[in-house]
This record gives structure tokens, sequence and C-alpha cells, in this order.
């Protein structure tokens, strides 16, 4: 059984969870082709301080291998911000974004290895070869793409910032005219994104962002078509109106779509979505050419969440049969 | 009263907090011309996980500053070492370089200006505006010099280590065969050290390791020369046959000079030195052509080592005096 998930940070890396659990996946799968293979979001690295921060890399990285602060669902446990404080005192910009000390570890060795000519999907390897995370974890492109964001500026015309500084800075409240991925259009998959596509028994769309996280791995050339030719399916991060966690209204605004389970799949269209998982507050929710379900769609723990990956699962199964 | 002071690290730094003390010199001399210029040693500089750390200067600078370790000498005070315990954890080599994580926002800071093309004086001027020493430090050159240690090898040959390594790694107990500026022959003095040492009523060498701290400022072409056509009184790091602290018998060693406070003397010479302050446990020590002067060296406190400095300024302005 082979699966990928194109995933962003905290959603998805705990619906990854639940999916490991469910399909009984260690830690350590050494000397054994990773069941789960990770296609992860990029459009949200930054570089900081000379330090290369890839958050939703991370975010997986560190939640799928038990070094995730469980609470906030991002950065390490047992966090300080020590070099963060120090930072600050000289002076240095931006402020605002939360550089754990730990986490300074994980960007340094970043860094070191992309200055030294290794790509980003070897750097994630080497990365992960510490943390055992249990599935194979590829950045979508090893080029370089940047989330921006457009916004309005006091001169009644618009300005673009990067995607960490409206989200974090601006927690998403300044209205986003438009969301660009600069750099998407001319970048390749990373090595082994479009072999692991064709090779799936079935694509999972976690409920992470569908604008910033899935919307950046779908905006690299080849992805979205590979996507099509695979049976997909996807689990709303949209519950009765709302999003589960995060501001993906605020993305969804600034893309023009309605903040419900039924416009998010709309969004993603036919094509590429062959089923579609909404929470039982959504029941009802039909889109012409996709399968849908309702269950209990709130990750409220490992057991609920490996529940939702079955159903997923299920879905995959059953509607691969019927094309088949 | 303008007093030049070429330094290493810890003994030098201590050595300037008592001449601080001694000619009532706060910590932030804004709008007047500093009394005291320190001329850094910078060959025991390194780059380490692609941060720029400069031991002599920041433990000038910190000591100066307010944010010393007290008791270690170096380093920050309530320093914690979360970044190099993830960096080991990751594989990442070295492991034996001490690097605190006050330390590395430090190291960010002059990496990033250093990579934007700000020169080393430049960045320790940054430095300094928060840590405000109270004097001026100026690096000896903005070039790159870097004091390596020629050791046996096993196979009968030799190998050169950064200083850094001989010195931490190896504790400076492998026989240094050589100790060798590179990049020292081609290095020009930074921006106002020359002009410092020429309008200097007195410039005083402090108990810091002869050959890799002075040693090192003095192979900057031109330094030496500057200095010999001033009035020079340094104070014996050399008590009784033995460094006050550190490691300076094994540097000494190297360069084929007696580990005594005369030998010490007459390695700087007389063209250079014109007075000399011994502990009065070398008392008689006497160099032809160098006026010695005995008296109790032990930088013990701050009052003990402003009385050391006192004694450096007073036999300066005697020999100063005798010249003219």
């Amino acid at each position: 059984m082979r699966i990928v998930v194109p995933a962003g940070g905290i959603g998805g890396a705990r619906f990854l969870r639940g999916l490991k659990k469910e399909l009984g996946v260690g830690s350590d799968p050494v000397g054994e082709e990773p069941a789960i293979t990770v296609i992860g979001n990029t459009g949200d690295d930054i570089t900081l301080f000379g330090l290369r921060i890839c958050p939703d890399l991370d975010t997986v990285m560190y939640t799928l291998g038990g070094g995730i602060n469980e609470e906030q669902g991002w950065g390490r446990a047992d966090e300080s911000f020590t070099v963060k404080e120090e930072l600050a005192a000289y002076g240095m910009q931006p402020t605002w974004f939360g550089l754990g000390d730990r986490d300074v570890a994980t960007h340094i060795v970043r860094a070191q290895m992309m200055a030294a000519g290794y790509p980003l999907s070897a750097v994630t390897e080497a990365l992960c070869d510490r943390w055992r995370p249990g599935l194979r974890v590829l950045p979508m492109t090893d080029d370089r793409v940047e989330t921006h964001v457009v916004l309005d500026d006091e001169a009644g015309g618009r300005r673009a910032v990067h995607f960490q500084e409206w989200w974090i800075r601006h927690r998403a409240a300044l209205p986003a005219r438009e969301i660009v991925g600069v750099g998407a259009e001319d970048a390749t998959p990373a090595p082994g994104v479009l072999e692991a596509i064709e090779q799936a028994d079935a694509v999972l769309l976690p409920p992470s962002n569908p604008v910033v996280s899935i919307g950046s791995v779908l905006s690299v050339p080849g992805v979205r078509e590979a996507l099509e030719r695979a049976t997909v399916v996807g689990v709303s991060p949209i519950i009765g109106g709302a999003p589960v966690r995060g501001m993906a209204d605020a993305c969804l605004q600034a893309i023009g779509v309605e903040t419900s389970a039924r416009a998010v799949a709309e969004h993603y269209g036919p094509e590429l979505l062959d089923g579609w998982l909404v929470d039982e507050a959504d029941e009802g929710a039909a889109v012409d050419g996709i399968a849908v379900r309702s269950l209990p769609l709130y990750m409220s723990d490992p057991e609920a969440t490996a529940a939702i990956a079955r159903a997923a699962l299920d879905l995959a199964a059953e509607l691969k049969e019927q094309r088949a």
C-alpha cells in the first residue's frame, strides 16, 4: 500500500500521525520502502538571519519524529528563545518570527548544507535521519518558491509581503488582495514527487490550508496533472463554515472562494478530487463529480484522527475499484 | 590622555577593566573621544556553522560591557547551550567548540553584516553600540588572518590545525612545532589602528598571550613599526616561570622562548618595549634597554588590576619624559 499526502504544517502533520497509526507504521522503517510519502509545502519557507527556515517541512518532521511542541502544534517541545531575544537586543529585524533555540540548530544545519550545494530534498532527508518520522518527506520542489501576499498600502496602492509576515506579524488581519507563488511557474517537482504520485494507491489531501499549503503544492508545474491521474480523496479543512484551526478563511477570501466544505471541494474541482470527506455538520454538501462522505472530522486525538484516515483510505479504495 | 592597548582575550579584558577604573572611564563615553583604544587580536577568529566567531573581540566587548561570564572569563553570563547540543544531535562537527546560545546571536549578527559586505571593524562598532564598553574596540585588521598550529601527524609528518582546535580540543597538549599567522603578511591594519598608535600618549601591553594574542597583532605589517615609535610599557603574563592563566607556555615553547618574565621581554625586544612590569617574584629580572619595575601582578580584583594599570601609566609617563 502506497499513500501520498501533500501537506502543509499543523493540520497535515496531525493527519499524518493518525494515518501512521491506522497503517501501523512505526517510527523507523529502515530497510523497508516507506508506505507514506509526504509532499511538503515549501512556499512558506523564508530566510531570516542567514538561516533557512522551512516551517511546514519541520512541523511534519518534528510531529512525526516526536519533537513537536504538542500544545502549539509547531516548533520544538521544551523550547527556549534565547537567540531570538539576543538578536532583538542587537536591534536585528524582524522580531516577529518565533525562532526557538532548538529550531535554530535545524535551520543552521539546513543553511549550511544548502550553502554547500545540497538541494533541499537532500537536506530534508539528512534532517530526517535524526528524526526518523517513519515516512518519506519530500519537499514539493528543490527550487525556490515563496508565497507572497499582496496588501493595500497606505498610499492607496498595493504592496507585497512574504506570507510569513502577513500570517505571523499581521495575523492575517490585513485583507489579502492576491496570493502569489513567486517562482512557482518555473519550479520543477523535487526528485521522487511525480514518481510517488504515479505509484500511489491513494493520494490523501489532509485538512491543510487549501490555498497556501495544498494550493502551493499544486502550483508546481506537473504536480496537479499527476494528481489528476491518481485517486485523490480530500479531508475538508472547513467545518460548519469555519476553518478547523488557523486562518484559512482569510486565504480563501483572497482567492474569492467561500469558506465552506462544499466551496473548497469545488475549488479543487472534480478533475483533481475523486472523494471528499466533510464533517457531520456539513452533511448534505454535494459537488458534481466528487463522492462526498460525512463523518466526525475533528482531529481531537490520534484515535479520532486514525478513524478519519481510515475513512479516507476506504473511500479511495472504493473509488479506485469503481474506476477499474 | 590617549591610551592604546593591543589585547587578546581574558587577560587583556581584565587589564582593560582595571585601566578603565584607574582612569575613571564610564561605560558610555557618548559625545567624547574615548580615552582608550583597544587593538584586538583577530587571529583566533573562526567560522563555524556559518557563524563568524571572534573570541578575543567578544571577550573584550562582553567583559567591558557587563555581559561576561565572570567565573570562566569568556562567553556570556547566564549562558545556555541548546543550539550546540542540537547541532551535535544532528551529527554536525565540530562538537568541541563551546558555542553558547547568547553568543550565537552575536555571531549571527556578525556573519550577516559581513555577508552584507561590512568590514569587521564596522561590525565590531555596531556590536559595541549595544555593549557600550566605554572604549573604542578596533580589530587589528579587517583582513582575514588565522592562526594555525603545526603539529606532528601520525605518519611522522606534519599537519596544521586552526588555533582553536589546538587550544580547545587538544588543550594545547600536543606539541606545537610552529605557529603561523595565515594571511598576516598580506593584511593591512584596520582603519584607525595606526592613527591611534601615533596619537597615543602611551601604549600598554596587557598580560595577554605574547605569541598568539600580542604576537598576532604585531604580525600585521605596519603595526610593529608604529609601536616602535610609541612609548610602550608591557605587563608580564609570566609570573615566577609560569603563565598567570592560560597555556602561554605551550605557545612560547613553540617559538623557542623560555617561559619567564625576562625571556618574554627579550622576545618583544627593546625596540618595541620601553618599560616592563614584572611581579615581585621576578624582581631582579633585567633586560638591556628596557626599564623593568616589579610589583604585585596578580589581577585578583579590579582594585589590584587598577594598581597595575596605574604603575604601567606612571612608568610610561616617566619614560616619555626621559625621551623628551
